[in-house]
């Protein structure tokens, strides 16, 4: 109960379902007649019903956000640091919303959902989706939820791609679009990353083609390399060096030994792969993958982000941080830069942190008082028309 | 023959091989009775002996720096760019001397050979090495080829860290040492995609726990992951976005085949990774990985790099690339400051470049210029003792 939580915790949250009848034709041409999304809410959805805040998850995210799921958990949710009462996203002032995206493995319907077709879980025979996707089922979710304009849309890394796909797709039901750590697409060096992880899964013989499940099994050690990759470019090369530096594990080497493990490094990275391989979906990594890969938000706008942005009516606020070089400041820039030629209202904040791409999900006091300053401008007394005339930068 | 090879290659060169019987006590503690080296030599040996120069190769290399091997032979050795007649290092002065590591899997003796003692391959029970191991064995080539001192000594990458432990560990016996995109030791970045890479290699359930030559079998996928991983490394994110951009390979999306081949890039590093799984052995990427790990030049001096290199009498030539985030120029400047510190003489040249890493091994006007000058500097007309008075950086 809340006594157990800190004040500004949510406390107990818990998630709830929603069963989607309405055919949805993906972007790949295929139609997934039904579909489960799985989401949470923190905070009061107001009489205007204009205080809707959508939160739209990395790679590896999910649903839980923010708050606890019992008294016992442990862990809360993997935006705890700012959502919440008084937080940058104040659940005193926000309706928040966050879901697992179609194609996930926490509880919407995925890879490892049964196709009704078959009765057999999809596998990797679930469809390829793209962020366009994942808006569109947004867009629905929206819909039951009786919610007509988000106040905002707020997303880091693939979920910050989202969000300005959002700002394209539709421009009216956002009034701002909060992108942090992402890019208007993918660099030939994200994508190998990004491949080499795949290959390290679908190689492994426990993959079985994507079917698995079918095998009772799952491919442990190629998901586990998977997210060791992934884990080197989340943290930034000073950041690793300040946490384990070049620290032996047993203060001599082992050189003797058997498969040594010499380095702190070593060890919290293995670590680190073997727990996300148990809880997480293989099929489900690959998906998240390539959507990170086909994502290119100018693409159909012959390759013109100004072209892009010029369909946006929301007002943007993007985030970098300095030793990030997944999706580097540089990126940021290119996005910052999109839209003052499109004389779109922007604020850019880069921010000094050490953690590299993770920097999104860590304290860091400046970071917090930028995205607070920011939210707290948020106009939510009514739902009011955004063609307004301050599309400056500032 | 001659008239079929450029007029500045040095044409057809064919690989010599020397057992050595003395026994070698390694840094690990273990005694290898009796092992086999694999070399290649270009150029001559003049009366005084004073005009020999080492190659130390890089994690993947071999004896094969230059040259070709047949008429038939369409590509020639690694460094051929930089090693022949008029090229920085001048076959027309310098004799040069290329040999396979101890531990490596082209013909010195390593994890494929047969172990004497139990008539198997050695397999992952090849005892771990370090770079002195390195120095010391190639201390003994020295010897058999009656050069009692090295003009110089090369290597790039983990070649430029063996020719810098050279003159710690044998001061008098080298009077330059050339250091190329190396560092004093690896950062937790660096340890950890070799970690991850050795991981995706032990993990193949061809592995065998590295007995797989008894098993007739190879870790394929591992082996080839690795080899994705460390392309990445090699390669900068400018230098990968010019070559391949997000090319597509089709010129649209395939988001409805099974695992799709989408970008250039994806296809560039699978070829990469199945090419170099077949010709590499996965022992050997495991002891060539972990040396680079252990490597620590001032360990063993009180982590004091300046007292390490004080015990040097050579010369230092270092050269980094702008590009190279492997081992970035930051890494050899921290060489450069230590030599500096000791009252070596240094010269540094930072080359601006965007292959990265593997920017040592590219045509580069400037670096070749400077790699030249420095080199024709090198006095071979006798053997001097080389306690000069020019210890000063220049």
């Amino acid at each position: 109960m809340p006594e157990d939580f800190p004040s500004n915790s949510i406390g107990i949250v818990t998630p709830q379902g929603h069963h989607f009848d309405q055919p949805l034709t993906l972007a790949n041409g295929y139609t997934l007649d039904t579909y489960d999304i799985i989401y949470e809410t923190y905070g009061t959805l107001n009489t205007a019903r204009d205080n809707a805040v959508l939160i739209c998850h990395a790679l590896s995210g999910h649903h839980h956000a923010a708050g606890f799921h019992s008294k016992e958990d442990k862990r809360p949710g993997w935006w705890n640091h700012y959502i919440g009462p008084g937080k940058a996203i104040d659940t005193h002032r926000f309706f928040v919303v966050s879901l697992n995206n179609l194609g996930g493995c926490h509880g919407s319907t995925g890879p490892t959902s049964i196709n009704p077709k078959t009765n057999k879980p999809w596998g990797s025979r679930f469809p390829t989706l793209r962020a366009r996707d994942w808006v569109e089922s947004q867009k629905r979710l929206a819909d039951v939820l009786g919610i007509q304009q988000w106040a905002a849309i707020i997303g880091a890394s693939l979920g910050g791609m989202q969000a300005m796909r959002w700002a394209l797709e539709y421009p009216h039901k956002l009034r701002h679009c909060v992108s942090i750590a992402a890019a208007l697409k993918l660099t030939a060096q994200n994508i190998a990353f990004n491949e080499t992880a795949r290959r390290a899964i679908t190689s492994d013989p426990e993959f079985f083609d994507g079917d698995y499940l079918n095998h009772n099994t799952i491919p442990k050690h190629g998901l586990s390399i998977a997210r060791m990759i992934g884990h080197i470019t989340y943290l930034s090369d000073d950041g690793m060096g300040k946490k384990f530096g070049r620290e032996l594990r047993s203060g001599s080497f082992q050189l003797g030994t058997d498969e040594p493990l010499e380095f702190e490094i070593e060890s919290y990275l293995r670590y680190q792969g073997n727990v996300f391989s148990t809880v997480f979906d293989a099929n489900t990594y690959i998906l998240m993958t390539r959507a990170l890969d086909y994502f290119d938000l100018a693409r159909e706008y012959n390759d013109d982000p100004v072209a892009a942005f010029s369909h946006a009516q929301c007002q943007f606020l993007i985030f970098s941080f300095t030793s990030d070089w997944r999706f580097s400041p540089e990126r940021s820039r290119e996005i910052v830069n999109a839209l003052l030629h499109a004389k779109k209202s922007v604020t850019y904040a880069e921010i000094e942190s050490d953690y590299g791409h993770d920097a999104f999900l860590i304290p860091n006091e400046r970071y917090h008082q930028a995205f607070r300053t920011y939210m707290q401008r948020i106009d939510i007394s009514q739902s009011k028309k955004i063609d307004r005339e301050d599309k400056h930068a500032h």
